[in-house]
């Protein structure tokens, strides 16, 4: 009998409650530190704990996960923990989903390429401090959730905020990092989910991230704000709606996606990912990230989301939506497709 | 057998999902380049694709619509793409609601003359830049989503700013533009549903809009804030509660808003309506504007409102509550009530 | 049989209809001029009307509630009109939950000592204007939701803005302030419900509080914000989900604190309670207060939070999981542990 497991972490509450809804057996793969949290919700069967998440790719950790029939549901911590490379080579159990892809999440020049097959519109990228014309953010490696992005204006102001972040330890003297046009503009995550058993693309829901402490300067007056440079740690999400005329481009940009995976990163986007970017004063949509993965702003839908209640007719998470593709694909002896 | 029909934009998914929700067959009245988009939900039984909204009065339109014994609920959409007067005058379908209200929310003037009697608390209005005294905000006629509306502090910059807008294509040479005090205050709308089946008025739920780039602007630490001209485009909605003594006046408002539609707007306010505003720094509520007719803030709820859930049992957007109250007009042979 | 009654005010809508649905009687405490109102809900069996809520203590008030079996459900209006003294001392009526803990919450000393039993990251407090050295936000006492509160950078910007919401009539020539550093971050509620009965700590969901004009200066371009002093005056709340390995954090936090109160309170802490603070730029989090009772930011939920839906199978409000401990405590005769 399949059981779903994931990394206690990022969205593991939501993947694991929906799994159940949907009958599975259930598996936290949870460090040390947090299983007593974990033991908390009744609607986890099993703990394989370990003092950390690399430690997953370690015979004893496989042996456990595969004698459970287990299927991983990659997310975010997954990526970050364990490393794209590690997933793809060495964790030997089937995962959900595409596990080529979480190397094109992590890795900037594969991601702008993936992007501009999607025809995502994009911000500018600088190749050197120098070139600032405008403002710009600049952004480190990886999917640690924004810590130390900052903000500037020209060569001078970056140069003065990367000395004192490097001086506060936030980043590290030689951490390689990408400068990116600040695109004035809304920020707006829009989540799908990839169904290939259905050959549809379904539009979940979107949010906006809550970050420290950028979200935190607007309820400082100007007067206030000397000297404060703000950073970028997601610490939570909260829900939006989009105007219903901007929906068709949504799902436009993402079967642009889809496709684009197709092409670029077979066998294609299976599951859910997420789009990131703004809308500027022209209300054009500007690219500025992906995850092809589900994302942590799906956790504001745990009961359901405005969007789903339009396709489904029972509360539906992004993570019930998870298991409820891996039961029809049991169903219709083509779990296969879904796994690699 | 009655058709519930709206345009295709705005908030169509919620109205025509709440309309077979309730039992009804459902129609959409689409541009062409949006038919495959609303042909990806099965709660859409009907299509009359156009090429521009505005088709909708021709005479094919009208025999397609009268042959399928459609009822037609109003949007913003259908305000801004057909207008209020073509609605008035040639739209010769039965519509949900008080046809004649909608001429009201279109006309600045008209639009007073309710606000008035409803006696809602307003913001001062100027009638000449050169009598700006305070933040003031300038606002383009129509409901195409705060396009072009902009700030200013005096006549100085109002003519700077205006200047800049109509050098960008924003704002046309010969557009009027209404200048309102810019009260400094936390946006709130207000969404009602006044039944006259019931003679009763329900408060739905509370939204606050997401606009591009207004709402940008408070992640830019004021010293990269120099020459930002934010803009005032809507693409989305966030949800809020009130706090609860503050419900009891929300109620009031709607009131006297019904009061004053009875009396100057016959027959009366029938169904959806929005009352839009901020409270100010002494926590009063200032109104804006309003809608007479359902708001696309309503699209957070599709799944139900914190504010129905005190009221119905199941889940009820406010969609479905309009299919709901044409379901009782049929049922109780009062539906010619109901429409105009 | 037991009737659950509150002050109608606060959230006492979603107390009374979360009672409803657990088979409860239901009364509501209002002031005369909000009869009409909360006659609107058909949930509502019983109405003790009063000229003020302070009345509440007087003989004829007792005896009506104590002649309908009355448990007192208590919220912030009953500890800010009726006073946290005369809840204990002269309302001879059983609460839900622990009475005596209502004054620690109203008294500033009673609140940081349980705070650092907490073990809670406190903002520091200064007690003199002269020793500001930071930005500073200062406090009035009381839970009335913020107003009179402002910033300040130095002592003189201090006094200027003192003396200013003095002149307004803001603030009392003699009200004693409170000066707290003001901590860079994004605010955050944690919302908790302590079940004595089932001896376990549940999180229920997470707000940010919708402040006025706080929350509105965020949308005014730095240039146009000359003169602006931003009050924080509560008028709603907006909801929020956090990131997952964060949460473990917030469990602990209102472990520490239900350990807390069992040691400096007894009985200990029965029902809902709320941590109030802000995650600071190295994403900890900092406490700036706690409400040891029913939290407004719980309306949100009035259908169910996204937490509660991960351990309850049917929506789920905090006024719900009020009167189903009760009805708990009623089957299992252990009412009066729930009681003070």
């Amino acid at each position: 009998m399949t059981t779903i497991a994931t990394l206690g972490s990022h969205c593991a509450l939501q993947v694991l409650k929906g799994a159940k809804d949907e009958g599975f057996r259930t598996l936290v793969v949870t460090e040390r530190k947090r299983e007593r949290f974990y033991r908390r919700f009744k609607f986890i069967d099993d703990f394989l704990v370990l003092n950390r998440f690399a430690d997953i790719t370690k015979p004893n950790s496989i042996s456990f996960l595969k004698k459970r029939d287990a299927v991983i549901i990659p997310h975010g911590t997954l990526i970050s923990e364990v490393g794209s490379e590690e997933v793809e080579n060495e964790l030997h159990v089937p995962i959900f989903g595409n596990r080529n892809i979480l190397r094109w999440e992590a890795d900037r020049e594969l991601k702008e390429k993936l992007t501009r097959e999607a025809r995502l519109r994009s911000p500018k990228t600088f190749s050197s401090p120098d070139k600032i014309d405008r403002l710009v953010i600049a952004k480190l490696p990886g999917a640690r959730g924004g810590l130390g992005y900052f903000l500037a204006s020209d060569a001078e102001s970056y140069r003065k905020n990367l000395k004192e972040l490097q001086r506060k330890g936030v980043i590290g003297k030689n951490t390689p990092v990408f400068i990116q046009e600040y695109v004035v503009g809304v920020p707006v995550y829009f989540q799908y989910f990839s169904s290939i058993l259905k050959n549809e693309l379904e539009f979940f829901g979107i949010d906006r991230r809550y970050e420290t402490t950028v979200d935190a300067i607007g309820r400082i007056p100007a007067e206030h704000q000397k000297g404060l440079l703000p950073s970028y740690i997601v610490v939570g999400n909260s829900p939006l709606v989009l105007r219903e005329s901007l929906l068709e481009e949504a799902y436009q940009m993402g079967e642009r996606f889809v496709d684009a995976v197709k092409k670029l990163v077979p066998p294609g986007m299976i599951g859910p990912f997420c789009i990131e970017g703004v809308y500027n004063e022209d209300a054009e949509f500007v690219t500025f990230e992906f995850s092809a993965r589900i994302v942590a702003g799906t956790n504001l839908y745990i009961s359901g989301s405005p969007y789903f209640s339009l396709i489904y007719d029972e509360p539906m998470s992004m993570g019930r939506r998870i298991a409820l593709e891996i039961k029809n694909g049991i169903e219709s002896k083509s779990l296969g497709k879904l796994l690699t």
